[in-house]
C-alpha cells in the first residue's frame, strides 16, 4: 500500500507542476516533495532522520511516479483527476495515515498527537506541494480528504487503547481512511464552510 | 499567559480562515497551525519532540480558540481586530517570546540564537498560517509586531547575562514585549519601508 | 567560500524584500531566511541543532549581506541581477552544495540522500525566501540553478564512492557546481518545460 501511495503522490504532484509549466527539475522536485514531505515532517516531529533519505528504494518509487506523470501528460490533460489516480491516491492516503499513526504511537505522543502525525504524514506532502505551486493547500477548503485521515487516525487511537490482538489498530485505521475517502469521492461529499452553513440556516 | 496566548493565536488564525471561506477542517487546521507551528519549530530547532504533541491540554486550548472563532464569527465580521483580541494576542506574543527564549537558553545556543528562537516561537505560527492562506506573512511588512519579540528576546539575553536572581530575564522579556506591543497598538507605530524612508529624505 | 555564500544569499534575499516594499524587519528576516533556512533544514534532517543558532559569526555575515542590500538599494534598482552578485551567488551555491553533501555523507544517508541534502542546503533558503514573498520558488521553473547543485551532489557521491585521497569529493562537487552555474549564466542555459519540448516536437 505504501508503494502505491508513494507512486500516486509523486504522480499527482508532478502532474500539477506540469500544468504550471515548471521545468523538468521543478516537476521532479514538486513530485518528490508531495511524496516525501509528509513523511519527512513526521520523522522530524519524532526527531529521527527521515526514512526517505536512507532508503534508495523509496526515492526510486517517487521517481517512477514522476516519470509516469511526464509520460502520461502527452495523453491526458488532467491525469491527477483520472479515476485510477483517485483510487491509487486514496490507497496512499490510507497507507500514509496508518504509518504516521504507528510511528507516532511508538514515539509515545498523546492521543491528539497520533491523529496529528497520522494526518500530517498523509496530507503534509500535498499541502507542501501546493505551497510550492503558490496556492493555498487544497486540503483546507476542498473535498473530504484530510478529514478521512483525521477519522482514520482517531480510529487508530481508539482501537489501540482497547485492543487485545496486535495490529488491529493499523488495519482499522487503513480501512476507515480508505472507505471514507471512497465514499467521499463517489457521493461528492465535502465539509461545509461557515458561509455555506449560514446560507442553509437562512 | 501561555494559556491566553494559545487561545488567542488559534482564535486569530481560525478567524482569518473563516474569512477565506475555508471548510470546517481548514478552519481548525489554520487555527491550530497558528497556535502550535511556532512552538513546534522551536522544539525542532533544539531537536526535541514538540511539546504540543505530548500535551492534550495544550491542544484542547487551541481547539477552544477555534471554537470561539466559529461562534463569534456569527456576531463579528473581523473578530481578529477586536480590541480584546489585540490585548490577548499581545499577551500571547510576550508569553511565547519568553518561553522561546528560555528553551533556547537551556539548549545553549548563542545570543542571536536566543533572539531568533524567541521570535520564531512568537511569530512563526502566524507566519505559517499566512503561508497556508497564500499570502506573505503579515509580520514582514505590517505593524510593529515581530519587532516586539526581537526586542523582548534581546532584553532576555542582556538580563540573563548580568542577572543575579533567577527568573529576572524571563520577567523583563515578557514585560518589554507586551509593553512595546501595547505602545505600538495605541500609537499605531510601524517600522518604515526603505521606500517610505526615501520619500521622507526627499 | 561559505562566507561569500552567506553574504551573497542574504544580500539577494533582502534585495527582493526591498523591492516588495517590506519593512526593515521584513527585509532582515527574508535576507536571513535566504542565508540560513537551507542550512537549518539540512541540520534538522540529520537531527542536530542548526549551526547558525550556535555561531554568532555566521549570523553576523548574514546581517552584513542585509546591510549591503539596504545600502546598495539607493544606487541600484535590481542589485540581485548585477554580474558581481551572480558570481558571488554561484560561489555560494557551490559552497553550500558541498557543505550539505559532506554533512549528509557523515550522517550516513543514502546516495540520493546526499544529493537531496546538498541541493536543499544550497537552494532551500532561496525557495523559502520566495515562499515568504508569496511566489513559487524561482528554482522550480527558471534558470539552470538548482540543477547545478543536483549535478554537484551527484559528483560528490560518485567521487566519494571511488576516491582514495580524502577531500577529493568535496573539491569535485564545488568545481562542478560552480562551473556548470557559470556556463548556465554565460550561455543562458535553461531546463525545458514539457510544453517547450512539445513545441519543438511539432
Amino acid at each position: 500500500m505504501n508503494t502505491i501511495g508513494l507512486i500516486a503522490f509523486a504522480f499527482v504532484g508532478s502532474s500539477k507542476a506540469i500544468r504550471e509549466e515548471f521545468d523538468l527539475l521543478g516537476i521532479t522536485i514538486v513530485g518528490l516533495a508531495m511524496a516525501f514531505a509528509g513523511g519527512a515532517t513526521r520523522d522530524l516531529l519524532v526527531t529521527r532522520i527521515p526514512l526517505a533519505l536512507q532508503s534508495p528504494i523509496e526515492v526510486g518509487l517517487g521517481l517512477l511516479g514522476v516519470a509516469l506523470a511526464i509520460a502520461l501528460s502527452v495523453i491526458l490533460t488532467a491525469p491527477e483527476t483520472h479515476p485510477l489516480t483517485l483510487v491509487a491516491d486514496a490507497i496512499g492516503l490510507a497507507a500514509f495515515t496508518t504509518t504516521g499513526a504507528i510511528v507516532a504511537s511508538e514515539a509515545g505522543v498523546s492521543a491528539l498527537g497520533i491523529v496529528a502525525i497520522g494526518t500530517i504524514n498523509a496530507v503534509g506532502g500535498g499541502a507542501f506541494a501546493d505551497i510550492l505551486l503558490d496556492r493555498s493547500p487544497f486540503i483546507l477548503f476542498e473535498d473530504f480528504y484530510a478529514s478521512c485521515a483525521v477519522l482514520g487516525g482517531s480510529v487508530y487511537w481508539i482501537v489501540a487503547t482497547f485492543e487485545i490482538a496486535g495490529g488491529m489498530a493499523a488495519v482499522a485505521c487503513a480501512v476507515v481512511t480508505v472507505v471514507t475517502r471512497f465514499v467521499a469521492i463517489t457521493y461528492d461529499v465535502t465539509l461545509p464552510t461557515l458561509q455555506a452553513l449560514r446560507r442553509v440556516g437562512n
